[in-house]
């Protein structure tokens, strides 16, 4: 499959976004006409520098408000098409994109209309050049794809087919069983573009909003899919427009949208096996070629966390103090320790490697604690969230076909009889981690000693920051690496602002990571960079367990410093829920706050930050499915005191 | 008139919220329950500090879901509603808002809405509470507010009234004839809100981009005379839900609130006084009590703008290039000089005062530059623009307005013989200065001296930048000072992100301000308080002149560095505009850009940038309105390279 992109997806000059598209490894581009006017190179050193880079021109875009209108502006309209077909020959370009009319139209009528596009075709004939008609969803009378194929198809020119993009046709919810009509080769380009669900005029949706596919809410794997059974086999383009993309790096960008169509080209490949031993007919024999990735099925669930830390003695304190037992330091690496409770397994590693090395003790299950470490709640602390372990069907599957998707690998040291675990960085700098799930003690575990622990606990979510400009890089990420899906996303009021939040997961729930935007948008608020400070939106690990309030005693008993909850919070829950007096004052007494939905029951209680990081005990009862969302503000308000405060 | 605002429009906690509406002047606040629970705080401590600080507490708000539900849910609602009304009872609150249902609601039948509401009346009135019932704009079944309203009559209970709400009334274009039905002393509660026009969700419209009167589109003057003529003489509140808001100062919103009520309660007085002639009857006796404020008409022009440069080589060496002439030095502060091209007057100030005065030239038409200042386009000057000047009828009203509108006068030395010039601080940390306009040359001018010049030359525009936390600020400052009207909003595409754009102009033009919202979102980006960085999103001055090919010429034999302008552009401006070859050279070799609407051509050229300002060379033919948008893009392109290149 051919992969571009238009110029208008990337931030910066067109001169940085060909060499951008070009090292993310795209066949070819969109020269979007704006890119070119304001660049001080001629046509000429443009169509030389995509040469040099290797990067085909494979369409002119976009020429606007050219059909439908009175002879005089016609007229008009051919010598300013004329112009541009100049100026692509000078370019080596042989398609342009043609938008239906907008603004200028004044005659609904298909035979002027299919006169008008005839005679394009003529002039385009004598310039070698092909018109792809796209119908924009806003256009003044033609709006709906199949209405632009029938115009075309009436038009009858080799100069003059159709172009299919998904934004004009799913935002309008358009039927699109007629893609199946127009035979591959009268589709003379193919844009793609993903989008959230939102309920806005389509225009300003259309402009600020759109993003790579899989980042938004459309089935684009379905689309795509609908389009290859044309026999299209031209390129397959993205065209982006995004406010944040405009602003975010270009390379990155760039890396992000090919990923998006390598994943989505799988997706379709695979889609077209499964179908390949049932009887197929029609016009599918010119085939788009589609190359498929290493498949992955969803994590069975999170082997561990690694949290990074310059206080060792708060952390381990407090994951004591949750209930964690000491398994061991890592035989060959003693700055990295792991700590576990049931199933939920966590990684402490000091950033300054072996002098740090503490004292083992002889008993495992318990370990002594430095007197001279600060307390929790230091903002000095660099306690912060390194990686996340994935327990998947296929860890060297999954890894390839991390790396096929563009990812960087994380560099790991390791002894020579050593497990290893490979894995990639996420968009907000974490490490994933892929290792051989079977159900019991990831066999990396070794390394650490064993200390068995059959209780009912594993890690239940873990809640990520993310940089707002790399949000929905985030959500194709975890889609593409992992196959989780992402849920409607949530704004969660906090005292200095929203907070985005929107839940990625596992079908089963065995992996939930809500992540969240912060408000905070300076561009080192969520760093989380080797050398620098890490993300300052604090993030958490979620652990489950089976009695909240016996963690909960022996959290008091080990000295646990709760996040405080307001007694005004449980005068309204006693408003909201019709609650038994006794359990009221059982969760007042032990700081736990309480949720509610259709399947069950959610109570919780959090600790205090320490660095970027904290903690929350959850019990679910009876299938609750949320994350006690209704809670989130009195935390963030509680955390929010804590800051001001300090 | 009282004032009141609701703490959901604030950022912080509630603590912070109550003592910002305290400090910025509000009578009284509305308490959103949320702020409440989230807080440490008990209701009777948060009583007592609002007591201390002298507010009232207005509204305990919102109750949500209660009507039009089966028997069981009503008893549990009546349950929850009379937990609410003990509380506020503890708070001494008297009014509960309660919003239509939007959730719950399964019968669309008035008999039973009306016997609910009934009983909640006579549960609140055990409790000595008021009821204010709102229609949501998305309420289930009661979504406008004669709806709300028929309802309240048909309970005919001292206890129930209702509650309106510009949002959910001007959001769906109501008409809102019916307003006048309703006795005033039945409205129990008035909301305003304004908001940008916008074609979304109406919720979404509702929950993140309302803002405060005059900072919208819409007219609440004439919505508040409607409601004051009912005989209402409540509260009048700010209910905002902002996005930028909830991130931004709480201080400065609750100042930018209470101004926005104070400019509404005096245009409401002032259309009131223009009626007062008329014969007038009805209900209007019990009137609200408006405090009105000097009136002021819009500026007659730009009288000068001032610039604050480390490099007044450069600078005062561009402004030569463009055809200005040196007036003088101040007579008093030898570290401030005037430069004037026709009617368009800049004042040049240097920092660090008298110590860097220059040796005055004994020809002040020219001026000798220091050879070794740095040239242009230097990012390390601090040159930026610090104030602007404007004409207007009556300054000292003008001051007068401004102060009452809580803004901060800009201290000023003067000696005792000097023309005083008073001025306000803008939201963006810019100068605002009044001064009398009787269309010859301004008095203060005679402080520098004497230089006659005719030549038709003036400030054509200024356009500024603003930090995004405070445009909306911005927009209604301008508003309420100036009497300026604020265009609808434009994206412009730049190589780093879309740049918002409005222009805020007085009706004739002789003021004419686009604001502009940078991308870069950084806290730091556009401060300009003394002693920290300027803009470093350049602002420019734009200078109108009747030949621009002359002033071209002028400019070039000065040595003046244009900003480039590419050559695909032109090629472009060809195959878009049907000009002259010969025009189309001239253009070329002047580097002038091109515009055209129905009135007439623009004919502009840029500078290069010294610290963060740049100038505009502009000439207006036959009427043109615009400010040249189609060309920022080129602009702003270049600026970048500029930018990445130095």
């Amino acid at each position: 499959m051919r992969t571009s992109i238009a110029t208008v997806c990337l931030s910066g000059t067109l001169e940085e976004k060909l060499q951008a598209a070009a090292t993310a490894g795209f066949d070819g581009v969109e020269i979007f006409e704006q890119d070119l006017i304001v660049s001080p190179n001629s046509p000429e050193a443009t169509a030389a520098l995509a040469a040099e880079l290797g990067l085909s021109l494979d369409l002119y875009q976009p020429f606007r408000d050219f059909e439908g209108v009175e002879e005089e502006q016609f007229a008009a309209n051919l010598a300013r098409a004329e112009a541009k077909f100049q100026l692509m020959k000078r370019m080596g370009m042989t398609t342009i994109l043609l938008c239906s009319n907008v603004a200028t139209a004044t005659i609904d009528d298909d035979e002027v209309v299919v006169d008008q596009l005839r005679r394009l075709g003529d002039l385009a004939e004598r310039y070698g050049i092909d018109v792809a008609y796209e119908a924009l969803a806003w256009g003044r009378f033609v709006s709906e794809y199949d209405r632009a194929w029938d115009l075309v198809k009436a038009v009858d020119h080799p100069r003059i087919g159709t172009c299919l993009d998904s934004f004009h046709m799913l935002s309008r919810g358009t039927d699109l069983s007629r893609i199946a009509e127009i035979p591959g080769e009268k589709i003379f380009f193919l844009q793609l573009a993903d989008a959230p669900a939102l309920s806005m005029d389509v225009l300003s949706w259309s402009r600020h909003h759109r993003v790579f596919p899989g980042e938004g809410s459309w089935d684009l794997t379905d689309f795509l899919a609908r389009v290859a059974g044309t026999g299209y086999s031209g390129p397959v383009s993205l065209e982006v427009f995004n406010d944040s993309f405009r602003q975010a790096d270009t390379q990155r960008t760039a890396v992000d949208g090919l990923r998006s169509l390598r994943w989505l080209e799988a997706n379709v490949s695979a889609a077209r096996e499964g179908n390949a031993s049932s009887a197929h007919t029609g016009r599918d024999r010119v085939r788009l070629d589609l190359q498929p990735l290493p498949q992955v099925a969803q994590p069975r669930g999170i082997d561990y966390v690694e949290l990074n830390t310059d206080n060792l003695g708060a952390l381990t304190r407090q994951i004591h103090q949750l209930g964690f037992r000491f398994v061991g330091f890592h035989r060959t690496k003693p700055h990295v320790q792991l700590w576990r409770r049931g199933q939920a397994r966590i990684v402490v590693t000091e950033p300054t490697g072996p002098e740090n090395a503490l004292i083992e003790t002889s008993d495992k299950s318990t370990v002594a604690f430095a007197v001279s470490t600060p307390d929790a709640d230091s903002t000095a602390s660099k306690t912060y969230l390194r990686g996340i372990g994935f327990a998947v069907a296929d860890a060297d599957a999954a890894m390839e076909r991390a790396l096929l998707l563009s990812t960087t690998e994380v560099p790991r040291e390791q002894a020579h009889d050593e497990k290893v675990l490979r894995g990639v960085f996420a968009p907000d700098g974490s490490e994933v981690f892929f290792g051989d799930g079977n159900g019991e003690d990831p066999q990396w575990t070794d390394e650490f000693g064993t200390v068995p622990d059959d209780r009912q606990s594993a890690i239940d979510h873990i809640n990520l920051a993310q940089p707002a400009h790399h949000y929905d890089e985030a959500v194709l990420f975890y889609t593409s690496m992992l196959a989780l899906t992402a849920l409607p996303s949530q704004d969660v009021p906090s005292p200095s602002g929203l907070v985005r939040s929107q839940v990625m997961s596992s079908a089963d729930g065995a992996v939930r990571m809500p992540l969240n935007v912060s408000p905070d948008h300076s561009p080192n608020a969520l760093s989380r960079d080797a050398g620098s400070p890490a993300a300052t939106y604090p993030e958490h690990v979620a652990i489950a367990c089976d009695d909240i309030f016996t963690a909960a005693t022996t959290a008091v008993a080990r000295g646990l410093k709760f996040l405080a909850v307001p007694q005004n919070y449980y005068e309204d829950l006693a408003a909201r829920f019709d609650l038994a007096p006794e359990l009221l004052d059982r969760l007042r007494e032990h700081n736990i706050l309480y949720d509610r939905d259709d399947e069950g029951e959610f109570l919780h209680f959090y600790t205090s930050t320490i660095g970027s990081v904290f903690f929350e005990m959850v019990e679910r009862r009876t299938g609750y499915r949320g994350f006690g969302a209704p809670n989130a503000p009195v935390r963030l308000a509680a955390q929010h005191r804590r800051n001001t405060e300090s």
